[in-house]
């Protein structure tokens, strides 16, 4: 590369120029086109060949590349993708990879071939480290952390310290801060690369080194670690253990995906699909993850059906009735997935909550406004078109009585899940609008009962 | 701070006993409280007290501390807060903000007090970077960059490096880059810490430099670069010119914020929320922000009453029919929902994108497979329990029916709005439900007449 460059764009016509190099096996052409390219940008290629081909295309690099894209493959591709190479082979790209990286590689792994390529590490203490790091679970701060980054001891000096980037400089691809640590390797605080290169050689790490310095527990899930660097802003963040020994660190890189893989499974809860799937997973699959909610929604339409067959004389004697039931379930639900995604946004910020108290009757109020405005809309349009002002009053009334409970249950059921420790996002799809449909009818047709009756 | 600390958790508790301490105007016990945490934690004090209280507390603070507490405030509390100063004052935060969140902050004043803000600030650079970058738009490179960081050129030794450092070390908080430049301030490369740290003074900044470097343009929407430092796992990014000349720097704490905040706007629009709201927005702001969908819903809905009148005849006829109509909407919705929110997803990915035509396909499938599962379930408990074959079946194929046509237009709806340069998650809300809704009802009651007309 001899400039600066912009972020590589994938063309179609690119893309099939280096799908025929690679399927002619052009070893010069294929060579030409990656060395241009980033290790992102080669595994975006590589995510659109099949593995066949991405082993071709991987043999041809260097080594440290070669790692490099392997970490950053799709997890589903590199499934397939491992199972081409030998143990052997697997364990020399971990020889290239970072301890965090390469744990989320041989978890992909059956336990067997797992336990051989770890034994072909030949890097002690990167073996030691990752064996380490398998123990953990992988959605919490051991389990995204990794081993390589640069602990001085407080009472070195400036020199020693730089002695131990030297000596650590292999296994270290980028200096993200220094750790401060004392003889028994507890956390002490952090040391900044400016500091270090303005002080002179004698300079004592205790006279220079801050003490500011967040750190996380081993065991911290991943969610709560995403919201703490966030919210100060960390670049990377420390792991401790409960004596405050340094064990690891986790960089914002590995966060930002936390963050992404989060905000999509919330999405998804929100649209009711229970697995986590993406577009290009297999028909059956995505097939699957789609059917619960469209159970629940199957079974709520059939209770509904049953409730509405008791007033089944109350639709003869007034049909026009029917014509009306899209109108209050659709704004039952409309209302009911606005109030729980409010909520539901509100449960993931980190300031100090509302009471539940405090929400309920905000909720209210904005339900009171919407609801007015709402039913009094409805009404004007139906008496002025249909000229039945009774019919217009009860579907008025009804309406207004479903946004008022739409929006209780929208506002209670998320703060409800939240605190049975399920995900408050699913509320907004499959649960409220299944509820508010029921909900809705019952309003619906105990006001029409109740008007009709008192005529 | 003695200890590495663990990320402060604000109770109850402790913030009543902090606000006492504000109410009586207790200066030894407020900087007793302040003194033990990171700005961020007094952030999240001071948005639980009142303006007066806020000023009160930032007086008593050394003023880098409350700088960085005043750029890390919610917009929305800052802005009635900053009332409270002087431009005078406000320009003595600046001093100690860097460029980026200096700008944010004065994008908040009334621009008469912008201007004389701006004229009260000491430092000359500083005023000429903000006035910089004042011209940029807020979601783009040039307005989220910042003009703090560190530049070297390209035939400087690695002493004449760290003396460019230590001049500028009292305005760059954070090393994040060093950048490598030439005459023409056009970027050139990055120089790693690392290098520069093992470095001997008498090397050459272009023997040791590297050319791999990914930059922006300053004109480069937010959200681009938000996918290109995840992409490439950038800590920090260069903001060049057309002539490749190096403007600013940003950071992904401030990328961190745009991924959150996009995700939210996301799930708003998808819930049919029209305006970025929080649960702790005004009432009015709140009712005002959802009452567009809800007119959306109430005129499908009245639509749908419309369309029903037509088929007046058929209701009376069979009462029963009506019993199924949520049933019809419900599944239509929720199937409309996930095939859209699947589709958005996957547009907000940077792979290579499937063509329309296999996207359908795709959908296609998974419908036909799904809607076949949820009819002939439904057509068996129908016709289970109430022994009515006719209406079992009409039900049934116009589920069938419903499911299909909703799964293309969940499909269809996100890619039409990407392409017109919609946000397409809005159609993972408001339009699929209110459409599939009436599409259900046609769908339903056209095959009521077909197989009701033909016996």
């Amino acid at each position: 590369m001899n400039n600066p460059t912009q972020p590589f764009v994938l063309t179609k016509e690119f893309l099939e120029i280096f799908k025929n190099a690679v399927e002619s096996k052009n070893d010069v052409y294929v060579n030409e086109i990656t060395t241009g390219l980033f290790p992102a940008d080669i595994s975006t290629l590589l995510d659109e060949i099949d593995a066949d081909g991405c082993k071709y295309v991987l043999d041809l690099l260097d080594k440290d590349v070669r790692a490099d894209i392997i970490s950053d493959l799709d997890p589903d591709i590199r499934k397939t993708f491992l199972k081409i190479y030998s143990p052997k082979e697997i364990a020399e790209f971990i020889d290239y990879t970072d301890s965090d990286d390469a744990v989320d590689i041989l978890n992909e792994l059956p336990i067997q071939l797992r336990e051989e390529a770890i034994a072909y590490i030949k890097d002690e203490e990167k073996s030691s480290h990752i064996t380490d790091l398998l123990r953990y679970d992988e959605d919490c701060a051991g389990g995204l952390m990794a081993k390589e980054f640069i602990a001085v001891k407080i009472h070195w000096t400036t020199v020693q310290c730089i002695e131990e980037i030297r000596r650590q400089a292999e296994k270290v691809e980028k200096i993200h801060t220094i750790y401060v640590v004392d003889e028994q390797n507890v956390l002490k605080g952090r040391l900044s690369v400016k500091k270090l290169l303005l002080s002179d050689d004698k300079t004592q790490i205790e006279d220079i080194y801050s003490q500011d310095i967040i750190a996380v527990y081993s065991y911290d899930h991943e969610e709560d670690i995403a919201n703490i660097m966030q919210k100060y802003d960390l670049e990377s963040v420390p792991v401790i253990n409960k004596q405050r020994q340094l064990l690891g660190r986790i960089t914002v890189d590995d966060i930002i995906d936390v963050i992404t893989e989060l905000a999509e499974l919330n999405q998804q809860a929100m649209a009711g699909i229970s697995e986590d799937v993406e577009e290009a997973d297999s028909v059956l699959k995505l097939s699957r993850a789609r059917l619960p909610w469209l159970f629940i929604g199957m079974v709520g339409g059939l209770l509904g059906a049953q409730f509405m067959e008791l007033f089944e004389k109350d639709l003869i004697a007034v049909p026009a009735m029917a014509f009306f039931i899209p109108l209050i379930t659709a704004t039952g639900g409309n209302v009911g997935i606005q109030s729980a995604t409010l909520v539901v946004q509100a449960l993931s910020g980190s300031s100090i909550q509302d009471t539940v108290g405090q929400r309920l009757f905000k909720s209210l109020l904005v339900a009171l406004l919407n609801g007015i405005v709402i039913a009094t809309s409805v009404f004007l349009m139906n008496w002025l078109f249909t000229m039945n002002m009774k019919l217009s009053l009860i579907v008025a009334i009804a309406l207004f009585c479903v946004v008022l409970i739409a929006s209780i249950m929208g506002t209670i059921t998320p703060i409800v899940l939240n605190k049975a420790g399920i995900n408050p996002a699913i509320a907004s799809g499959p649960f409220i609008t299944t509820a508010n449909d029921l909900v809705g009818l019952a309003v619906y047709f105990s006001v029409a009962r109740l008007l009709y009756g008192l005529a």
